[in-house]
């Protein structure tokens, strides 16, 4: 799978990708990620890509011209499956969103920046606008990073048997149990009795009990569907 | 304000908080964001900090004694308003949570990273969990950065008037109205007529019809809370 990530701030991008399982990932050829300066498509002579809006007050935004044809040239060389924005007034990301980018083969991700970006962009080349969560953030960075890491995690061969993606949350629509580790005691907290019985039928039905009183008592929305599904 | 993020992967959180809006917020002395590698305050020889659940089946688990020592040697030093741990399974991060956290002056922000954490660690430390939204993350290190990025940017003074954090989206349960900039015309691509008619009032008006009929449209359960409010 290949990302084209289109920011005016590459630099806040640097350290997301280059560790632990997204390099990984990278290293062994399951996933390409590629950040591109907004800047270097500015026909600017200052490299600039933000201008004042039409009418008052909006702050500055981002111009049509660098971002078409930012879009423009890399869709030049190969076909993309989406071209996301990334907003805080775009569909909310969620784990199934996740499943379904990451069997598709390219995608672009449009960073948001400044005040928003002109609507020309959103109406004519945006195929998909993804918000992470109803909060605002300096920039939509974090929201590609937070993007590309659930993503590129669900390719196969990314995780090992150990870190599998199948038993996480939300993918049978309940949270998953407590756990807990070594040592059984720990300056007088204790881990519960039944973890320590050996008994694997009895440990199983256990952790099925929490998780489903778990997900009743903190997230009700989410229980709704694992007993309509 | 200051923030105290401990985690695994403290490399992963190099460049987000060195570059732009919080880079600036950090030098003008109105944030202070300290990284903590957890693997110091492992006591085990070869610093590890991760061990196997009780019970089959969940994977690594982070084990107690490093994350209690982390907790433990910060509270030594100050007050903490918040010892919060991001996990999956926690309350949904949300603009007022970002609020909240944004008057206070001293929070810890523990990054999951495994399949979990020792449940003692959350019964008996963690005074808030909190989720950036319904998917799985390679780690809580974005979160975390996401949680400062949205928490640090509504400190007074971090922002300047132009992006101040009044317009932005959700603070009025609204979606921001659609915005354009330079050209008006832009390879045959033009901006709403209304926007370049030089009446104010007029402008006014439509920007707050749009960003009514986009929540509406797009949002309908903030439009909801807007006509509560």
């Amino acid at each position: 799978m290949r990302i084209d990530i289109i920011t005016v701030l590459p630099e806040i991008l640097e350290s997301p990708f280059s560790h632990s399982i997204i390099k990984r990932a990278q290293e062994k050829g399951l996933a390409e990620i590629h950040i591109h300066n907004l800047r270097d498509f500015s026909e600017d002579k200052h490299r600039r890509v933000d201008d004042y809006s039409f009418g008052k007050g909006a702050g500055m935004v981002m111009a049509i011209q660098p971002v078409e044809k930012a879009i423009e040239s890399l869709k030049a060389e190969r076909n993309y499956d989406e071209i996301i924005f990334t907003t805080p007034d775009g569909d909310v990301f969620n784990q199934k969103e996740a499943n379904n980018l990451s069997m598709m083969k390219n995608i672009i991700i449009l960073c948001g920046h400044y005040k928003g970006i002109d609507q020309r962009i959103r109406d004519f080349y945006i195929t998909k606008e993804i918000s992470v969560g109803d909060y605002v953030l300096t920039g939509g960075e974090l929201a590609a990073a937070i993007i590309t890491d659930a993503v590129v995690r669900l390719i196969p061969g990314v995780l090992s048997d150990e870190t599998s993606a199948l038993t996480d949350s939300f993918q049978d629509n309940l949270l998953s149990p407590p756990v807990y580790t070594r040592p059984a005691e720990y300056k007088g907290m204790k881990v519960p009795e039944i973890l320590l019985s050996g008994n694997d039928k009895l440990v199983d039905d256990w952790k099925q009990e929490q998780a489903i009183e778990r997900t009743k008592k903190l997230r009700p929305d989410l229980y709704k569907k694992y007993l309509e599904d």
